[in-house]
């Protein structure tokens, strides 16, 4: 019996679970406190109501014998994967539905892209600082990591290096801790790096429906050649409310190749043999969020969003603190007021003002005195938590 | 960039396309035909009132912003947990609701339990005929593959050989493709065996709501020792029909543990950081399974589909065609009649009768010579097919 070492030296993420711990401290000290979570990365909003008759209608087929179904097709149904063709098309990706595959959520299929490589057997760049998942499934994979720096000199907007090797490169635009956003020149030169060496992008689109401004890229393919050379990752978890309801997509081009063998071949074989396919009901859901009323809703719930990012950046900018993002995306990351550590603000702010934000050092070494705040809560609360933290930054 | 070279001989299964392709032609040529399909692995009765009721209800409040599920808990929620812990104390299996790991199906949870071992590090006993997920995903892995020799002999139930060297052991019981159930006393052997080596045995219970006789048993973890060596994965496919609802389990006892590391905390690692669990509705169809409403229309279906079993068995026995499975599984297994081999009584079944059914070569080289025959069909149509079957072979 040979288990994977691996797990042996997986260290723990401790981030959320000492946060919980540091908030519970707080409550049970302070029971009155109006504490404010600006911390989490999950939605708030409820489904738009035509996903949720949608969604509700196909549960009622499966109760009919004449509408019953059974398993589904094996990358999704036509109406979904259609559906998805059609919102690429609308910002100019022309893909074949037949390089779309639904799935439970883009952290399965991030996860689970893996397989398709030698366990042990590639280079693979990550930014720090980082969704964590992206460093954990290499570890466990046994793959060498080598960290891509983000920092305030590069916007969090890392480079290519054309001096360093490469196999696998992870990216995520608009990103997640910072809310940075590449343009579509900066992913021009990830393409053109990635062609030289034939190295593959995963690229992690799961934010695309934060973006405001219209020159920026909501997909990989928006970059001449990157069919050849990128997989793409997306979510309906943050574009319609979905960390709930579970539905997400990847998208293989057949163009993609190396040594002969075609990766959306692969994809596919590794899914009809380890997944069975997406809830139909859900799927119904899912191919609602495109229909026009469908994206309508989404769009007013994500601008909710995008009000609360700009409250977070005017007081931030009020008070001089240097942030990116929240402009194209639900996180805003800022840099620590002060000399102290990312853990120090995020005890001051708790203890202060009652507000839960998450420390920056735990995305990563870069992330060391900066803090990450979200835009998913009630935009009430986030004026009040703003204010407090504004009050709190005048006295430091 | 080093791809998996395992997919590379990866073969293909064409048993299923080919079953269409023929199926095709046939129709093209037969387009008046009542072609009956007892080929099917998939479910055809909907999902009872109460399991629809409850998914509705759970998509309504996904709707409204006072009752809105985020991502869920990392196990699965409690409520359907507790009700899974109940659903095992009523065959005497005692088990604490953290072993118990939900998920979208059993065929995914199947495939990436081989996360946790070193791939291309250990052998691993298959029974010949199988179930292909198994052989094809630890080829994806890179393992040995020792196939158990099922035939006619063993009753298509292998037993333990104490020569035979195993790290990972797959059992299906009751078994899918013969419908074939291990006794108690037979998986004691099982047990016995895998203790003695430190193997672990992968026990996949999908069918285990099919089983009428009391003295068999619905978990591995019926026989005692079992929690030392033993995975089970269970599903609500073919229990309550959630072929398209999705919706699994997986067991890992917190007693389960190989040098120094234990498996239950390796998975909910695995789980953790490449999966984000099951929708919300679906979780509360689920649990709406277990209710005593929901049981008693599950038994009701599963009546149904025995009564086809019965139909299909008391056909062959008239005919003297020597069969497993049926009574206590939704398969049966037949001898083909005469000398050909299983594609060419899948050929005469198709042209004489207009009867679709799975030639038993294509889940490994014993099934050939049998034939499978699912129970999952309309009853009348299973009554019309048998008589032409019957008529058949009296002229063979």
């Amino acid at each position: 019996m040979q288990l994977n070492e691996q797990y042996r030296t997986l260290s723990q993420s401790y981030l959320f679970s000492t946060i919980a711990r540091e908030v519970d401290a707080f409550r049970a000290a302070n029971p009155q406190a109006d504490l404010i979570r600006m911390g989490i990365g999950d939605v708030t909003l409820p489904l738009p109501a035509v996903v949720v008759d949608a969604f509700a209608a196909a549960v009622r087929e499966q109760g009919e014998a004449a509408h019953f179904h059974g398993y589904g097709p094996e990358q999704g149904y036509d109406f979904l994967r259609e559906a998805i063709r059609a919102h690429y098309a609308g910002f100019g990706v022309d893909l074949p539905a037949d390089d779309i595959f639904v799935s439970d959520g883009a952290k399965s299929d991030i996860g689970n892209i893996l397989d398709l490589f030698a366990p042990g057997g590639n280079t693979v760049l990550i930014p720090d600082p980082v969704y964590p998942v992206y460093c954990d499934t290499n570890h466990m994979a046994g793959n060498r990591v080598v960290f891509l720096d983000a920092n305030r000199e590069n916007g969090f907007l890392p480079l290519p290096d054309e001096g360093q090797d490469a196999d696998l490169i992870y990216l995520c635009s608009p990103n997640n801790p910072t809310g940075a956003v590449y343009s579509r020149d900066q992913l021009a030169l990830w393409v053109a790096y990635a062609r030289k060496r034939g190295a593959i992008l995963l690229f992690d689109a799961a934010y695309e429906a934060f973006l405001q401004d219209d020159t920026l890229p909501h997909s990989i393919f928006e970059i001449p050649g990157a069919r050849e050379c990128a997989i793409e990752f997306c979510s309906f978890s943050k574009t319609a409310g979905f960390t709930g309801t579970r539905c997400g997509y990847t998208v293989v081009p057949h163009e993609l190749e190396r040594d002969g063998l075609r990766l959306r071949e692969m994809w596919l074989r590794r899914q009809t043999t380890k997944f069975n396919g997406v809830s139909y009901p859900v799927q119904r859901a899912a191919a609602a969020v495109f229909s026009p009323e469908g994206m309508a809703a989404c769009r007013e719930n994500i601008a909710v969003y995008h009000g609360n990012a700009t409250v977070i950046c005017d007081a931030l900018r009020s008070c001089g603190v240097w942030h990116v993002g929240g402009e194209n995306s639900p996180y805003v990351w800022m840099k620590c007021p002060g000399e102290g550590s990312s853990w120090d603000f995020f005890r001051l702010l708790l203890s202060r003002a009652a507000v839960v934000g998450t420390p920056g050092s735990g995305f990563g070494k870069n992330g060391e005195g900066y803090f990450r705040l979200t835009a998913f809560g009630d935009p009430e609360a986030t004026r009040r938590a703003m204010a407090r933290m504004v009050d709190l930054i005048g006295k430091i």
